[in-house]
């Protein structure tokens, strides 16, 4: 039964190991591979003892040529720059690529040059045309048989999906958005630092690059923009939490009219996402915890109205690492290569 | 020299707690009783074992004529509805009082019916227009020789601190201000319920209260309010971390001039705060954790642009038990008293 | 292919929780209800959000006949004491049981009275010798269609799966054996008290029940007297850390013969475990650490030797809630009825 | 009033920044400068943000000579084998030296080659006879006018103040001690490394150097004989526990006569601390916790007895920060210095 042979490029971090995870759960799925650069050689079991008994790999170098002999699908947790030559190495050798780097998430050349650097003689520029966005909840048509999926980033997924479908309504205004997220540690990726060392991450937040600065910014925009049907600027804020996992993304709109009915966002949240297998909007009274999703594919999402302050306030709950990065690229994957979209997701949250 | 006599009622909560290890170590000031409700009779220590050696007290219920005699200064860390009364009788007695609730928060009587309760009959309504709003950066003058203090709540300290400098120096609309918060756990009190319980509330982020329900709100109000000069609304929210102690405070505000430069937000605090001994505006490049003011009564500030969003952001961490309740606390008590500000606040940080 | 229905009494705290999570992902399982005393009434989703849009239940009160008429299986998460009676009723009207309390646990009706109480006329006291103890790797046998069955405490799975082997190859002595257990908050349930209160809990470890005091003791020492082929006693000391999940059990113990060379107690587990599906022998170098079984039935162990002192150590991490109670429960299900043993068990562990 | 100069070298570590926590709090020290080799040039407060408007110093490199001008007292904070050569110099120029590195804590030079390393030609040895044990409780006379003084280790500092008395009072046996230790993360010091990434060390706890393989072994060793007046040898496990800050030890040990009261392991600890100022015996139905000491250079101590397995455990609790390290060294000093000995160390412990 499982038949569709994988690989992982970049499997020595959280998200290609949080891939694993998910993939080796797969009914139709089997890993064939395992690729890392500074720890090839090493058994899969040492760089993860969670893997020790359930899967018996040790990490290779990547050589495109046979990987592309032996696997249908590769997935891409490399870093930024890295990913793009890879990926188009891959793509051209007939595999579905699934990136989730940031090197193919933003379709208009200026702004990933503006962001990422390049240039104007980027080469993978053509590519970045055909790749399609990998959030299934938007673009569930287009992954249908895509060949080249960009991964969207963890803030982007947590942010478009509280508040895209009260932009499409037209319920808030395109102007003014202002969105404070908070991430867990395990966003920084699992390189050693100073910021992300235990005794000084636990026990304290803080906001990191502030003012506009984080790459998220311009992918935000570009979807908030498709969503809004003209262009959408953000005030975006991450944030780091003494926890592990998860993104909670707090999404501050203006409406475009103050006199509605309260509950008039939080409707709009249930009518867009009452067919979606894996986002659910919280009954009233109950507010999105990251608490909840940890180790799910799942999203909650829940919105309300301040009348006092003429604003809403949009929320989403994901896990960075499966919603927000492993478990939204195994989805990708599911629509692209026409297998049941929830395919291998339908684990529960680890709770607590 | 320990000259000055001092108690503490409601003393089985962290506030109270918080008081007493500042209180011990304040060179003026000697604790002659500690009081509680429902745990009067209890040695201290078997309270709170840290004082185990180190203070050894019983708590007792509260008697206030027999404090009245004993002690010039209370302080009351007890429950809003409860403090209020006992706060008029000790007053009444002659006694300083600082309380630590938000019963004598809130200058407008309407305001206090509307959030707290009990309509037009309160018959603490004229020691309403005689408490001083405790926040010695802002009422440094009026606490000098006051007899009743209402110390600010724990958010409105982070958040009054962060942005009225900014809407005094005209530099942000006092329109559309959006202040997302971040606190530990301990700012939830002593009282074990399920949303603080460890399993819960560990690993996860959420936010509680949204929608401008959260009693700290007509307190900011009130206070930027007078800072800006004319009516201020603000759409607050306030967030769970996993961590015991500190408040993160993000305010996003409008500026008045989109074309000011960048760095004037900071500047403005830096000259607000130049001559404050307890606030402290962060470097450039330094962004506010509450991991840094941990333990300590001290503030830290700073505000960016976001050029691209148009749109300012001040942040503050502090403390929520020292600066944000019982240090700050002490502190106004060092003005009422004429004492030097800082007596017995000088520690720093407790960091890692 | 979910053909075996199945019921959870005592489904609102987090053993039950587990066991729904671990059912729901089983492949020939089907919960036909879940039932809880306090909460009956309520929806599954509002007292666990994890399980909105996953698992559309309310919680029903306790109606052994009905249960019985629609469910095999019931696995109860019930109180000491009252999980019993319910074990009895439900096992005379013809389900299997599985018992996560301790109320079958101790063979002998002495230990059992003189550590939970009850007499000499405990009703359920015929059952204790039918009931077996649910530890697939010491009972696997005896677990083949029994109709009640005891699952172990979380403490005695990981201290029983660290030292049996080495007491059975006569490695080491069943004298002076020491026990040092740390766990995760979670193991003490989903009602909140003060100790478990997010600010006590949170930056701390200490010990609780010392001097041999805790319940799990007798059931220690009755699995490791089977083991050792005579009696053994053991000092026994929980720790409670400030993690939500795992359990890290150090044993320590006296070599039989010091000469020995020091591999021979890591050989021994090697060789008692090679077959073992879910017990896993950490390579030489590697430490169990519960953050690699969390989420997971799997456990890890090693054992070594300091030749200074002449003391064995062997260590097991096992994740609470899972190995420690609601995964081997199902592991012993599936031992009961014929099922592969590892069925719906095989998810890896969730690291971060 | 602040009247001795000192200074601070290896300023930029964890137990540095303690240091200076706790210096600048002391009544009769004024800290002349601070010194660390990487982060030389680089201001206090960008190193350490909780010193930003506190103390205004730059990190310097060091200078012997200058140093020995300017101050009386050289605390070191350095790295094991770079403290050694520091020491004798100051020494040599006249300063009274506390060194927190382990170079002067063995007095044996076969020890401390066999454990540090360096062979036979040592040149720190002859230095290691003048060089006083720095544990106050126990060398209170020899600190008086010491002017080298080797501060004890986290581990053994709180190891030996639980089971020394009882070794003393010949209670229990030499023979056959296990210790059990667990630690919080600051004690790795401040470098950033894997096994301290937040996402590996938070929700997991671990043993590490098993099997008698960490240096504290020989040091506890070394005062545990003293103690016992005939050789100890401990079996000492250390682990990784998800705080930051805090020692807990349990020392498990065989009673000389098994038939004695149970109380009387916990009244000798009493009967041995009743004069300490800065230990305290926890009261009958109290148990040690780390949280209770957080920022305190108090030792809470307790022990009892368990008759079913004739073992006696005996637990402290530490902050491994304070009186494992800075605090103690201040304590040294004013014991070196004819100053009270808790000065600048009574300000309670941070909870929570």
């Amino acid at each position: 039964m499982n038949d569709i042979p994988v690989v992982v490029v970049g499997a020595s971090g959280y998200t290609g190991a949080e891939l694993l995870r998910l993939l080796v759960a797969h009914p139709r799925v089997h890993v064939v591979s395992v690729h890392a650069k500074t720890r090839a050689g090493e058994p899969l079991s040492t760089v993860f003892p969670q893997f020790g008994g359930q899967l018996d790999l040790t990490l290779e170098p990547l050589d495109p040529s046979s990987i592309a002999r032996r696997a249908r699908v590769a997935f891409l947790a490399m870093p930024h720059g890295e990913a793009g030559p890879t990926a188009a190495i891959l793509h051209e050798l007939g595999m579905t690529v699934i990136d989730l780097s940031a090197d193919f998430r933003l379709r208009s050349p200026e702004e990933h040059a503006a962001w990422y650097g390049g240039g104007n003689h980027d080469p993978q520029q053509h590519l970045r045309s055909v790749a399609v966005y990998g959030l299934p909840e938007r673009y569930r048509d287009k992954l249908k048989d895509a060949r080249l999926i960009a991964a969207p980033g963890c803030y982007p997924t947590a942010s478009i999906l509280a508040i895209a479908p009260l932009l499409e309504a037209g319920l808030v205004s395109a102007q003014d958005i202002v969105i404070d997220a908070k991430s867990g540690v395990s966003g920084a990726g699992r390189s050693p630092a100073l910021p992300y060392h235990f005794p000084e991450a636990g026990e304290g937040v803080r906001a990191y690059k502030i003012a506009g600065s984080h790459r998220h910014v311009p992918e935000i925009e570009q979807e908030l923009t498709v969503a809004a049907g003209h262009p959408v600027r953000v005030m975006f804020t991450p944030h780091l939490v003494p926890m592990s996992r998860g993104i909670l993304a707090c999404v501050y709109a203006k409406p475009t009219d103050p006199s509605r009915p309260a509950r008039v966002y939080r409707d709009a949240l249930v009518a867009r996402y009452s067919a979606e297998p894996l986002v659910t909007v919280l009954p009233e009274g109950q507010l999105p915890d990251t608490a909840f999703v940890r180790g799910s594919n799942r999203v909650h999402v829940t919105a309300a109205y301040d009348s006092r302050a003429e604003r809403v306030i949009a929320l989403s709950a994901i896990d960075n690492l499966v919603k927000g990065a492993a478990g939204q690229a195994v989805q990708a994957m599911n629509c692209a290569l026409g297998l049941p979209e929830t395919m291998g997701l339908v684990g529960g949250a680890l709770f607590p």
